[in-house]
């Protein structure tokens, strides 16, 4: 028997009605590089759900591909940007940001996020080195939302943080690979409008929320920036794809009627029966959750006899011999698989 | 009344039969990042078809990707590539070669391909120059075939350019983003056999022969090459797909039955009889090519009459009024479409 | 018998006025990176010499050094600089622009100097391609004063370049690491003001003459460019001395009493006496140069005779068997050597 | 009166052994970029020191640019270096080593050294995440001896960490900005040989000890590496100097006679009577050290008294009103003012 995966929330394909356009568009002859009507199509609707008509939206394929973009983009070369250690780019990008030129400051943080005192005693401790000009300059500050651990913030948490960066004029950039998840979540007292208000630039991760591949980079206040030739230097990270519509196409079907928010919605749901699964036969979380990623600490015997049949991604072995995994869920797991999930754990 | 577009060959979707394989899989749970069977067997018909049970076979996402991971992963700081001025590299990548640090050497070549005297010439003055200790130095030799003007190699032009890169100790690059109408063009005279035995490193293009998205870079001899950490440096060209058994999947169709090679003959035979109808029409072509990129001369009245049904791609206008134009066709052209094109040019 | 070398404008070491106030200093103690009140006295007198108080002006060690700072700096990810194809950053520079990230589009030109008609063609062109949006951006034009053949601009060459600079919106940079000679020759109609009104930054070379090391990077117009951390690249391009007074002191002494360009004077004189000679032998140059720098071409005979006694750069060899060479005079020459070279001339 | 500097160990000039030398030179016809006799001596007479005669020496200007040059020659674009948070290329250097594209990996440390358990700890933790393919690769380990902090590693130190670079195939890099207090210190138990020795490369500063500027790059095992074109990726990196013989010509004369460990011991032993001036006044430091730099814990008050007459470094301001400064001695600080200081720190 196969087992049943958890190991990550991008091992389907599209959602059906992403199937269903892309098929219906497979002989339509469409011009290249985005330059077409469905694409424009998809970027009115992000627009509209923003509810900022001007917002500058553009998609690449992937999500280290949005970082190293939109970093490159803003940063001059003496410029660096901040993030917490366990931030995506400080991690499992290949160096991607250190490769276009740019230093990365990690944080600690607590719990996959950025907290705003270390930011602040950071910052201050930075400017107050009579040397500092001998440093990388920090430019932008870099959070996941949800974040690398599921954990979200919170909007006092972020309006915190934009404080902060306005005071040091910093960019304040939001990296929405699970942004679904982290604005549905039933901890969240946000919407993606309260992130295009709070950030400078953010990207709406279409990867792991139903699409075949496929992110949006969205600048809600383009007067900010020159964006002239930001198609450009998307073209430079490789992620200008011929066939552009096809992320266009998806995001259109993903933004046309809330599907991107209820493929969240369904993959929190199923997070959370698993959460409280694990909770009741009292296996302990890493930190709680409330999104579609919830890591646990099993004992190696409870690794054991969860792997026969559930395949989850080993996180990090302790040094006592227990081992941290991760349970994802997806808009395309099914509450019979998770069930069974669920009686296994009751088992344990 | 939609124009008919002769203006890329990636204006459509991908080759139903690739359509059918994905929609197959699109609930599978499947691992990421190409670490799955799919892609495995992808590789292997790769290899199977270039006799080359060792070869190293990674998939990447677009060309640009392809080229700049390709070239970035070979050379060292300090050192270069050699191509024609019309190489795809130096035109329209956006610089991303020079954005990994490295200098192009651009020489002339003859409609769009490498000229072996020249390249000689080139080596020759390079090293005669004392200094040119303090120059970057030449390492990698980049050819494309077909080429960015349509136009091919013969076996004894590589063979005659591989000669050359032994002799100064340079790696032979071949792009293939449109290996399939190169290889199958009624004036070659090589296989894809023949290319891996001829080079060091090649790439087949997908996104313009029937898939989607998607390139194979082949390393045809890995023991010259380390390939250890190359999936790293994919991954930090943002290149390694999160769902990777799409660019997988879409192989094992092309190479499972020669589907590759079929629809990039039917690309082929679609030029020539719109070639065949431009050259008894008088129009001249730029120059001659027997694959599925046609460049021709038209007067200003033959590019007003023919753009009020065709779309094609304006390549240069000239001072006298002339215009330099481009038509495609790709796997998904009809016969149909063309000959409505060929009516047209006959009423020129 | 040791030759007289010709071989280069940088083969002695320091003028003695500069000597002088370099050990009268050696015990002071200074503090580093150029904040100190020598150095800020050289940039004042730099400031008055171009009569801009609000120059920005910068040290850094060498002509290499000041051409990748200042590229970098002005350059955003996908921008490119236009040069001629003998530009210094495009031969002898190993590929420092590229390693920083930006593609150089070389125009051939003409004996060294760029062309105002073919740099407005190939601007024509570059906006004329419908995918021009798909290369890297012309943003900065780079011309050497005197260039690296030894030939030199008149005023309306560099009002033609700059009226072009302004009409694409591009950033007009002076290389001159030869600065002096190419102002100081007879031929040329401008002085280091007409300089700094012409371009956007130039540098002023120290190293060719008569400093040990040290150029100035001079931004005449410094409210065009934001030139807060120009330092902070400075430094992460290796450039910010620690004994920064070291070059503070050598401009100071330079740019005190004008013997800048009294060394450059002294190079130019000795070059037109060596010019007359060969002129006079018949030996034909490759172009007339009247800087520092003469480009003859000898015969195999001739150059076998002179090089017994004399030293002098081989730029290239012939087909012919004939070979182009180069002979430098500097601030260091004597009259007694160039009129032992003379005599040999006489004798060829 | 001018205050009493104890800023920096790079507050002078040269030392006057080398300013005799240098003016001896200054009208000799020398060949540029270090290729002259007198580089060749100063290289030859490294290579004696370390006791081995095939090891590849290579001058640069300054420490930024040693470590650059260096890090970007041995790693590939998807590696990494590993070092302490307050290694001086995570500090200091303005992001360099990230601007050739390379991540760095900061561990805490202890007192400026690198610990090898922690080392250890994050090796094996990275190598145990089975996405580390997604992460740059560690590959050097950089060290400085003398610290940042002025503190030391003993043998053993280095021998424990080199075990462990075999271990991982990892490259030592020590950074000699100070090695020469380093090396002299009282409690060093080690010599330039056993460097040599127990590293793969390592720099020997110059700017610090004795010379205007200029540092020594040393491979002591060549065959580890092919160091074929070094010296392009130094020109790459503006660390040619065009009268290379400046640098060769201080390195002469450092190492001819034992005057570069000679300066070093100089410095250390001025050091110690400040230090031990201020334990009497019990001042606390921030942890002990050994060599040219000394780190204390200045109340407000203390501060304002001792920086009436003397100038030192301002480390870092505490949160309860205190302040680390730092001390330097150099070559060319002398006893006199050296008990001027140790007179006012008695007042304290």
């Amino acid at each position: 028997m196969q087992k049943i995966k958890f190991e990550t929330d991008y091992q389907e394909g599209a959602h059906p009605k992403i199937l269903e356009r892309l098929l219906a568009r497979n002989y339509e002859q469409i011009s290249g590089y985005g330059d077409d009507t469905h694409t424009k199509r998809a970027k009115d609707l992000i627009r509209r759900v923003i509810e900022r008509p001007d917002a500058g939206v553009f998609f690449v394929v992937g999500g280290t591909q949005a970082n190293s973009v939109v970093i490159d983009f803003l940063l001059r070369p003496f410029e660096a940007v901040v993030c917490v250690t366990s931030g995506h780019i400080n991690t499992h990008e290949a160096g991607a940001i250190e490769a276009t030129g740019h230093k990365i400051f990690a944080l600690p943080g607590k719990n996959g996020l950025l907290d705003v005192n270390e930011l602040k005693n950071f910052l201050r401790h930075f400017y107050a080195d009579p040397a500092c000009e001998h440093s990388a300059q920090p430019k932008i500050v870099y959070v996941s939302n949800s974040s690398e651990y599921g954990t979200i913030y919170t909007k006092q948490m972020l309006k915190d943080i934009k404080a902060v960066c306005n005071e040091y004029d910093l960019i304040l950039y939001i990296d929405g690979a699970r942004l679904g998840t982290g604005l549905t979540s039933e901890a969240s007292d946000m919407d993606i409008k309260d992130i295009a208000d709070l950030c400078d630039v953010f990207y709406i991760g279409g990867t792991k929320n139903g699409a075949f591949l496929g992110e949006a980079i969205v600048f809600p206040k383009p007067e900010k920036f020159n964006l002239k030739n930001f198609r450009t230097l998307i073209k430079q990270h490789s992620g200008l794809l011929a066939k552009g519509w096809l992320i266009g196409t998806q995001f259109e079907v993903l933004f046309e009627d809330g599907l991107y928010f209820e493929n969240a919605k369904h993959s929190n749901r199923l997070a959370m029966k698993i959460k409280d699964a694990f909770k009741d036969a009292g296996v302990p979380f890493l930190f709680e959750s409330f999104t579609n990623q919830q890591f646990f600490i099993l004992t190696a015997e409870q690794h054991k006899t969860l792997s026969e049949n559930f395949d989850y991604k080993i996180w990090e072995p302790l040094d006592d011999g227990r081992v941290v995994v991760r349970f994802t869920t997806s808009w395309a797991m099914t509450d019979e698989n998770v069930d069974k999930l669920i009686d296994a754990i009751k088992n344990l």
